[in-house]
């Protein structure tokens, strides 16, 4: 390998259950990018973060988790979650902690349809941008329980929205609808019932539409926007929206797209003082783990996603490609109507790659 | 008419926009109804609070409207908003005034499928029943705004969740559950992210299960639940979920079962100390008020629902097989595929009553 090629170095992040098969998955195609550009290398360091890890040392992450991260380029991650640990402490204490305090604030969720839509559409129609806010609003922490076990028990939980949070993720969402051919930015909300945080957020978000003049923009209610996906896609392009909303209306989209096995997330510091984190939007599906019948193509996609973000857009554009081919070749893990176990559904894709 | 039949005073609050055209239309097939069975009356107040009442008197509902109220058997509502009055204040100075204060506490919505639903499913896959948190939650109205304007804002809403409301909501659902033929109940939660009020919904549901040993039931992530009704809408029965997640949980069951035009919601009062209120879940619409258009069946459905609870079950029935017909024989509204305007889809549901 030739010394003058840039070096990426990724933590690798695998976590738990079918995580850590879609990550191995996710690295062979990283693999195979490298060979086919030949113009970078990837060097990967393995961190054993997750649930074995919680139960030998009785923490999910150490530490000192973002100083050992912050000497990485970009963050692979896999999924968290084990059947003998409430869901709310291992997210919480892994994923979310992630997410907040690192401030990876713009969490991107594209949607494709590489196979054919669950609803009458075309395919072409289910092409959209869902940016979420990813690090405060409903999954801000604040909260409590107060009278446990009394029958006047009173448990809260606070959505906190900040200006500044809000206007960081409206200007990213507005400059990234900027950059598609359609231009158009639906922007989410529920400011009919949540007086407060929610009629800020519409407050800002036509505040921010007046710097981005080339960008149409319309909002609507979390509710009518899943009418909206069912009933007119092809009005869809970049959406914004909360943390929950966007949680909700982007497992929605990828059903209605075909599979929840495919779809991406990226966990982004726009600002890039933390290294950004890349995850398929799937979690740790305990009950297929080990059967190494996991659809790898959410963290595949995932790595595409991440070598775009470090600047390598022609090697995101070969994977993305790759995963369209073998969608249409039927050559998928059976959730999607394939015969492929994880293993060679991924290597299809680099085979396809390295054509 | 015959002095011995029963009396049921209504209270009908069209409110705004097309709110008035499906009451109108909702009102004459009750009258077809009444005809039909010929054992109780229906003698109906026309109450005129909305966005007209406000302009006069500078308030959605006078100081004394429960007083009022209480004296009607039920109420059947229209819809509320309009243009030129932010939708957080109408909304919260009618409606939501009317669910949460009145304690009207389990918001009912059924889905059916009679015509061809959006999905690559059976019509009789999406039988569904969806019960709604209607009086706490994430529309307590807790919440504010500091430092308005400054780069530093802070915006909060709060969800407050109580035992005592979680259980009432619960019990209600399991008992609906327990009167259908598959007797299953879904919970919906989201206690993964939401720490403290999701978790004791979570806890409640558990311990509210040990009294209806005839109901099956299991977990659902809100968002995982959209993939679920996309993509195994035959797994679902009942479904009980927090106020924001049935809110958008039910739009996206009207979308994918045909129409959110048709559906209906009950919000109900189980201890019978309040009047309950009847509506379609369709707004006020005031893009297409006035042209006669509106899909009156909603506002129906609705009004079967009413006297379902008033304890003509008959009547609600043969209403409901009327709405089956007419979809059927495509004697609707333009935007169920059908030519007739509101008044005509509501003289075709009152003939085949009537036949
Ligand atoms: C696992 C869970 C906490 C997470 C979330 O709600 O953000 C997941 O649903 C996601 O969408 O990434
Ligand atoms: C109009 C709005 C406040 C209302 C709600 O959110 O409850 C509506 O969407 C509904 O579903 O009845």
């Amino acid at each position: 390998t030739d010394s003058s090629r840039h070096v990426y170095r990724i933590a690798s992040i695998p976590g738990d259950g079918i995580g850590i098969e879609v990550t191995e998955a996710a690295l062979e195609v990283l693999k195979a990018a490298v060979q086919k550009s030949g113009k970078y290398t990837i060097e990967a360091t393995h961190i054993p973060w997750g649930t074995a890890f919680y139960k030998e040392t009785g923490s999910y992450l150490p530490d000192d988790f973002r100083s050992t991260l912050k000497s990485y380029d970009a963050i692979l991650f896999g999924a968290v979650g084990a059947p003998d640990v409430p869901d709310h402490i291992s997210l919480w204490e892994l994923l979310l902690k992630m997410r907040g305090p690192m401030q990876l604030y713009a969490n991107v969720r594209p949607i494709r349809c590489f196979t054919k839509p669950r609803l009458d559409a075309e395919p072409a129609h289910l092409d959209w941008l869902l940016v979420r806010e990813n690090s405060e609003g409903e999954y801000s922490g604040h909260g409590g329980r107060s009278h446990v076990d009394q029958n006047w028990e009173v448990a809260t939980d606070t959505n906190v929205y900040t200006r500044h949070g809000i206007r960081r993720i409206m200007k990213f969402a507005f400059e990234a609808a900027s950059k598609r051919p359609r231009k158009h930015l639906t922007v989410v909300s529920k400011s009919n019932a949540l007086r407060y945080g929610l009629v800020l957020w519409d407050e800002v978000a036509k505040e921010t539409a007046k710097d981005f003049p080339d960008v149409t923009w319309d909002k609507e209610l979390v509710d009518a926007m899943t009418i909206r996906m069912v009933q007119k896609p092809w009005t869809i392009d970049t959406v914004v929206g909360t943390n929950l909303h966007i949680d909700i209306l982007s497992d929605l989209a990828a059903a209605l797209a075909g599979s929840i096995g495919i779809a991406p997330s990226a966990n982004l510091d726009p600002e890039r003082q933390n290294p950004s984190l890349f995850e398929p939007v799937h979690g740790s599906a305990f009950d297929i783990m080990g059967k190494g019948i996991a659809n790898p193509i959410g963290a595949i996609w995932a790595a595409a996603n991440m070598l775009e973000w470090l600047g390598e857009q022609e090697s995101a554009d070969a994977i993305l490609n790759a995963i369209a081919h073998v969608c249409n070749e039927k050559k998928v893990t059976a959730d999607m109507g394939g015969d492929l176990n994880t293993k060679q559904a991924a290597a299809a894709i680099c085979e396809q790659l390295l054509k």
